[in-house]
């Protein structure tokens, strides 16, 4: 799981927010829909199986509210619930692919390590040739 | 929420675009199905809240068009939420996926700064060693 | 749109497969629920407007199969339109975060010219020594 | 197909994890749909039509739980539903994410084998003055 999870906090707060607020939708969604559609919906769990249908975008329309404060409620939660889906599928969609990436930079990582070491060894090629140079050079002065 | 929108111009309008269509649709469809779909329909807020359950697919179906007319407003408003959801998704997940980019992006730069002054101090030995090669060869000349 | 397009061509055909078969799908599961379930879809037209609210998830529930040939066709049909969904959000997606890279590779590679250049220089500046000493010796030869 | 698969293997395990939880959760669903709540759903295949209508968010709604017990298991299947969505939505699009990216990767590898070879011919050239120097320096010498 906590492999995962190397996302920007800011990903990672998108997540619990987003999670939070849908459940407290189904939640407030299915009590608040009880008090404003009175007939409908003969107790809160039957507001919140509602809420949750609505939030999921199943609908199966079993019960659905019948005046406008209900609707008005309805389209809230719809709303609520569009926001939860995508944001859900951004969030764990951006976690493989920054998984994916991961593994890709660890290979670009060998890779430039690899020059790097190739650029070393030039360089130390040059300073062995001074050293030979300045050794000639040693000599020729004597 | 600024730092969110750190987008390519085009996605952006991309977002605007799709969420004024999408709000053009679900007022103008609940206008239009009132319009065509006279007994289903008892007014406008009714046909707006059958294009809100048809745009974001939870399609209660507790108001439906049941005219050919209807209906094919009915295709028209379905293949635009269709579209509001992949593109509202798309738009958001690429905006999480360029977020984790600029902070592994902010590594590398790091890392290629910390090649680049290696390298530029390999440099600056070569060069001490031709003063020194220099410092000889004036030695040797006089 | 051409600027939208510039993906590996495997995901182009991705893309035209998902919407070809979205449409045949629509088209081949309404004629055949209306062939299966006769007494439920009284003409083709009633049998695509189910398949169309099948595929995109609307589902209002308004004309259903009641068979088992029909409900068989119904799997087809839900399953295709999750493909459709899912395939074509992570083409739009896909489209979304290469324009995005796209744009740091831009980027990316005026760096990389910048530090290409100033390699050169540190280079040509070696070059530089090496004919001063060359000039050098040349008096000392003399 | 085998060219779509090139994904960490945690992105391929969640993707096996996800199909098989889904199927497991249609049948058994709908199984346990059928035993809880009887009166509505006359065997197990009306069970399993309807927790494939829930998992795939379409929700007709031409059968759904009446009792308490048998919306708990909706709600159960609704949330794995969710999670089906989501999940098979992110592991294609890393999939296509990865594809694209591995376009570029193998122009960038391109870019930088020519940035390598341009250095270590600078490097030879440095090599070839040395030799130079000490022929000179070999016949200064004599």
């Amino acid at each position: 799981m906590s492999t995962f999870l190397r996302e920007p906090p800011s990903i990672r707060i998108a997540a619990s927010v987003i999670v939070t607020a849908t459940a407290v939708i189904v939640v407030g969604g299915g009590i608040l829909i009880r008090v404003l559609d009175h007939s409908e919906y003969s107790n809160i769990w039957v507001g919140m199986w509602w809420a949750l249908q609505t939030v999921t975008t199943v609908g199966y329309g079993d019960v659905t509210p019948k005046h406008a404060a209900g609707r008005f409620v309805g389209v809230v939660v719809m709303l609520e619930g569009i926001a939860f889906l995508t944001i859900t599928t951004a969030v764990i969609t951006s976690t493989f692919v920054a998984r994916a990436e991961r593994e890709r930079a660890i290979e670009e990582g060998a890779e430039d390590a690899a020059l790097e070491e190739r650029l070393d060894a030039r360089f130390d090629e040059l300073e062995r040739r001074f050293n030979r140079l300045e050794s000639i050079l040693g000599k020729a002065d004597t």
